[in-house]
């Protein structure tokens, strides 16, 4: 949750005069996006999200976002569509900062997933994987496998400080990670932080997906990895099977996974544990007092880490991911 | 800007289920109130705001507070009404906190007014004290001015941590105001926090007050002398006497005041300052760094306490009150 830039009343008004949106009639910070401040705007053409882009993201990425937002709005996949100005510029500055217009999506997150949740989370991100085919924006990963060991060296001491001893499995863990990681696998447009405050639900089905501030070109079946952890980890730290086999039958509902995708699932979700880890470890310490927003423990990630660890090189590593009986 | 208590999907379902408000399609926490947490709900009946009650609001003080908004609304006033479940409750319970849903108010309140929302807003108190008349609640002003020495008491050395040499100047201050106080005045339902940001416009246009959390019965001047502090003054901690004049004029379209209530203007504005000195100088320090919020500077209303207290015994006391021209 966060609200970091406090626009005013006149602030708004001036920005608003540039759109044709009419007069604004509410408008509220919400708690919603843990990167930037968003908030509720209403006028007389509807409701929308504005949305002020703080840290984190970075400028020079936001028209691949925005225009990513667009593309999936055109292709049948419910994404909150950016609103242009009168010059056709849906990129705009406030209070010195980017900032953008965007549809108010309705629909509601959940907290605790469900199986048919996981099921419909997972058809939903298929969804997103097929419209996105042919979005000629680009844009790396920056947070890919490449990029993990260089950003742990700096992150040693921070990790020793979390749990004596974890830097030199980390270490371990990265260097397996580097020597068997798949590569040749089909490749995409990828969400990248598909987590279940990211998706809304209406009525138990899938209704739309936000949050596209980490998206970039990488395995299609890595997100699924990354998905997996985020969804079907209980609150003790135990993997659910049965949530993880629904969500990949969900996806497969639209679109199946060739082989060896499926082969790839057990290490792709050990390095996508090994990415979360490695920035909320980066994040711990790092956020400012008054930021409004709690960082996320890397302690976390650190026992996802070690659930995959210990099913590596074991049948019980594929039997996570096996087919739905 | 606040939220204290998170609610989950599934808690948010088992509460709805007491009411007919259909499904949930859409639930944000908002940045709205500081002492309550708020969140925007949408559910297929309309918008509504749903308010979880937190510390300074006391729970037996609720039934006062949402009968007031449920009379004013009743009363052609432009309060959120609350919204009772099934079994006419509109106080409920939510993760052991006290909660209740009202209906959403359009409207943006204004961060700096100008003379014409000073003019519109001081319209919009008199219209809220004409419309609580015959509000059969009951509730003293437990921050009136019998309350500030005792309370004053226990604050000396904030006062003096904050400036010293600060706490005379306070308790020479209460000892002339206990001397002076008006009495006999108009007493009837008060606001007693009506601040820019608990009033909505919509195109200039006063729309609506909201937080009623401090709702009493006092003087009614004393109300207008306490909105005065908070839309007068300009950032330089000087008071606008044309913002001030508007104010009053604006409130005089529907309840004119008796020459008694004009007169004690200025030391029920000096007063006022007083009430909102003591109570964020006792918030300064107090406010657990976790809360997501940040206490107010009390030395703003040292300023405004500063101002009123050289206006006394002037001319000029009385003129920064005087009717427009």
């Amino acid at each position: 949750m966060a609200v970091y830039t406090d626009i005013t009343d006149a602030e708004l008004d001036a920005f608003l005069a540039d759109y044709d949106l009419g007069r604004p009639l509410a408008f509220k910070g919400i708690a919603e996006g843990v990167e930037n401040s968003n908030f509720l705007l209403e006028t007389e053409a509807g409701r929308f999200i504005l949305t002020v882009y703080e840290r984190r993201v970075r400028s020079e990425d936001l028209p691949y976002f925005l225009g990513l937002m667009r593309w999936l709005a055109d292709h049948d996949f419910p994404s909150a569509a950016p609103v242009e100005d009168r010059r056709g510029r849906a990129l705009k500055t406030l209070r010195g900062k980017p900032a953008a217009i965007a549809d108010f999506l309705t629909g509601v997150s959940v907290r605790k997933p469900g199986v048919q949740h996981c099921r419909e989370a997972g058809e939903g991100l298929a969804r997103l994987h097929l419209a996105a085919e042919g979005y000629p924006g680009r844009r790396p990963n920056d947070l890919g496998h490449a990029a993990w060991a260089p950003m742990f060296a700096g992150l040693r001491g921070a990790a020793e400080a979390l749990k004596p001893g974890l830097a030199a499995v980390i270490e371990k863990d990265l260097a397996t990670l580097a020597l068997t990681w798949p590569r040749d696998l089909p490749v995409g447009v990828v969400h990248a932080d598909y987590f279940p405050d990211n998706v809304f639900f209406r009525d138990g089905r899938f209704a739309a997906a936000i949050d596209f501030y980490f998206a970039c070109e990488d395995a299609l079946a890595y997100d699924v990895a990354a998905a997996l952890n985020a969804w079907c980890f209980e609150a003790d730290g135990t993997f659910n099977v049965t949530n993880a086999r629904a969500f990949v039958a969900g996806y497969e509902r639209r679109r199946p996974l060739a082989p060896a995708e499926r082969e790839a699932l057990p290490i792709l979700a050990w390095g996508a544990a090994m990415r979360f880890f490695i920035t909320r470890l980066a994040d711990w310490g790092a956020t400012p007092s008054g930021a409004l927003v709690r960082p996320k423990d890397p302690l976390e990630y650190e026992r996802k880490l070690a659930v995959h660890r210990e099913a590596q090189g074991h049948a019980r590593g594929l039997m996570l991911f096996e087919a739905e009986a």
